[in-house]
């Protein structure tokens, strides 16, 4: 069987020589390549107008994004053995930047494997697919996993948005192995309890660490306000790097609980405690009470999913950081983390500087991070960009 | 004697109360307040078109930036015991962040003083002034200096190009004390040896601290070339926290001298070696004799130091990016660092994207970094925003 050919509009092709992996659907010139003749998850080679290469893509004819890049050359296919030599190539790269085997093992496009997210606890795996070509080669990627590092478990967390648009069902299965509800894991050091079933998205957000680990150095001997803190990976890790006095507060009295225990885990209890509730409303009681912090970390869930959100969760971010920012105690440091794609560091930065003017404070960036190593971003996909912190020095003004 | 009054035209309050901290003098109405009248390094406060406050600034009439913000209150002056306590307040930051008394200990506009750089190599320190209220404040700013800190030395090396335009002369003294031919500092564990009297500029750039640790981090076990070394800043910490071989790069045989030196007093000199030559010369005859390193730097001098710069920089930046991938093993790293303040992250990012193209490589970034907070960044003055690195993964294109 030859392999079939998706024809790109005039100019399409632009956006795929610059180094992005998607073709949109009404960039598909229906004409010569009618998307239905197309199977979903099949390979196909794509070429541009004028019939010069763009590479092999893995094709789904009813989503929006229609063709993902598995290769800049024709006539590849994601055969088992590319499978392989690609999860081989990701663990590599986690294996060099980490020392214990916890990390976001397979980070999609980044890794050349679009529509898989692996994240790696120890010995337990957890998979998450989005398109309908990689749930077709699960159970492949799945005997791979097996074979290259014996996990005890492998939970498949298929629950994500984006499979709807992709024609695909969500479930949660256990598909190997034995997955127990909370997975032990390391990171900078400190040790984590995580709720793989009944925790938000994989379970734990591997994507701030190096930033966790900034601000825990901050923290020393100072004490911490971690809001929205889930189970604590921020304010855990100040604590068990010796901040003297670290207040996690969410909303959830689950995540709390598991605030706690992650603080037993790391000897450190006596120097954590918890206020539920939500932050909005948190903050402003703990300014009215005159309370205040050495340092101050907010990273919210994403404020900002859509572009249509923009507004709104732009309004949201700078009134966070204003309510922020009044509690850091003068020469303290402000952390103010996003994990929206939409929210460019140059906003985040801008917003930091207007609550400084508005508060009238003296304020100064000290670092700004990213996302952590397993995170790769490809330089042209922005959509593999989402994380940052900013770490502030908040003082009276001169 | 009353405080005299800089009357701004219309609108040109917008920047200020933004946040930034200059006035140039086409923003004075001079109808109002004729800049002749000033003294240079005289105090003045400042309003707005219609005469609302703006604070206290320090004049110079003759200079382009007409005027420097010394407090966002009016009739605040920078009488000694405000130069002393913005002194106190820049030094417990840095004490905050650092281990070791090494640092840039005043960061002029963001630490509130505008136009004054010092460094701290232990004991001895450098000064460095390039404005003409400045100029007259050095003798309390020396005084206070010792008292703060009882250093050996401090050099005076009022050498800077911004000099001139506020009718300064150039010169290079020792102030008080001793000052050695080199300076011996410690960065990120690591010791070196600075010429402060025939070294570039102050002798060090701290301003990448935190990327060079980064850069030694993936280093560890693996070949690395340094190129632009300067005296090894990068190279030696590589080679010191665990590199297999280092080759340092630079034009200087004296810049050469010091890595070597650097690399005795670490004991890793078997495990560095230098290459003296252009830079670009050297990378073309790696590339010829098929050399590849794990991990290839390039921290090259500011190609962009005027906006008029600009196309001519980026075009050398782009060149040495592209030489420098084609250098980086498979699966090595590409540490491309910039302080240009003018070539924006973004920028450099987006050469990393093209230069992978243009070489077939899948290019993933891992990291970027900015200037150590012993330069913190006000958020309102990009001016003070200008160190950048990207770490970038190289292998082969799927």
């Amino acid at each position: 069987m030859t392999t079939q050919v998706l024809h790109l509009n005039k100019g399409a092709e632009r956006r795929i020589r610059s180094g992005h992996h998607w073709i949109y659907s009404n960039e598909i010139d229906l004409g010569k390549s009618p998307l239905q003749a197309f199977e979903p998850g099949s390979i196909a080679n794509a070429v541009d107008f004028a019939g010069k290469a763009l590479g092999s893509f893995m094709v789904n004819p009813q989503a929006l994004i229609c063709a993902r890049l598995v290769s800049r050359q024709m006539d590849r296919s994601l055969s088992s053995s590319v499978l392989k030599n690609r999860l081989k190539q990701a663990l590599a790269l986690r294996e060099q930047c980490f020392e214990q085997p916890c990390y976001r093992w397979v980070y999609g496009d980044s890794d050349g494997l679009s529509g898989l997210v692996i994240d790696r606890f120890n010995d337990v795996l957890t998979v998450q697919v989005s398109t309908a070509g990689m749930e077709q080669r699960l159970p492949v990627i799945l005997e791979h996993l097996q074979r290259l590092v014996q996990p005890r478990g492998i939970l498949v967390k298929n629950d994500g948005k984006m499979r709807a648009s992709e024609g695909l069902d969500n479930y949660v299965e256990v598909a190997f192995g034995e997955v127990p509800e909370q997975v032990e894991l390391i990171e900078n050091g400190v040790r984590f309890l995580a709720p793989l079933m009944t925790g938000q998205k994989t379970g734990w957000f591997y994507d701030h660490r190096p930033n966790r680990l900034l601000a825990a150095q901050w923290a020393k001997d100072r004490t911490v306000l971690d809001v929205f803190s889930y189970v604590g990976g921020w304010g855990i890790t100040a604590a068990a790097l010796g901040a003297s006095a670290v207040t996690c507060v969410d909303a959830s009295q689950l995540a709390l609980q598991g605030v706690m225990a992650n603080a037993e885990l790391n000897n450190c209890a006596h120097r954590v405690d918890t206020l539920a509730g939500d932050a909005f409303a948190v903050l402003e009681r703990l300014h009215a009470e005159k309370t205040r912090f050495d340092v101050v970390i907010v990273d919210p869930p994403a404020f900002i999913t859509r572009r249509k959100d923009m507004a709104a969760g732009e309004r949201a971010y700078k009134r966070l950081n204003e309510m922020a920012m009044k509690l850091v105690s003068h020469g303290g440091i402000l952390v103010s983390a996003s994990c929206s794609m939409h929210l460019d560091n140059e906003r985040l930065r801008d917003m930091i500087r207007s609550a400084g003017r508005k508060l009238d404070r003296h304020v100064v960036i000290l670092a700004e991070g990213g996302q952590g190593a397993d995170h790769p971003v490809l330089p042209a996909v922005p959509e593999t960009r989402y994380i940052k912190a900013i770490f502030a020095q908040i003082s009276q003004n001169f």
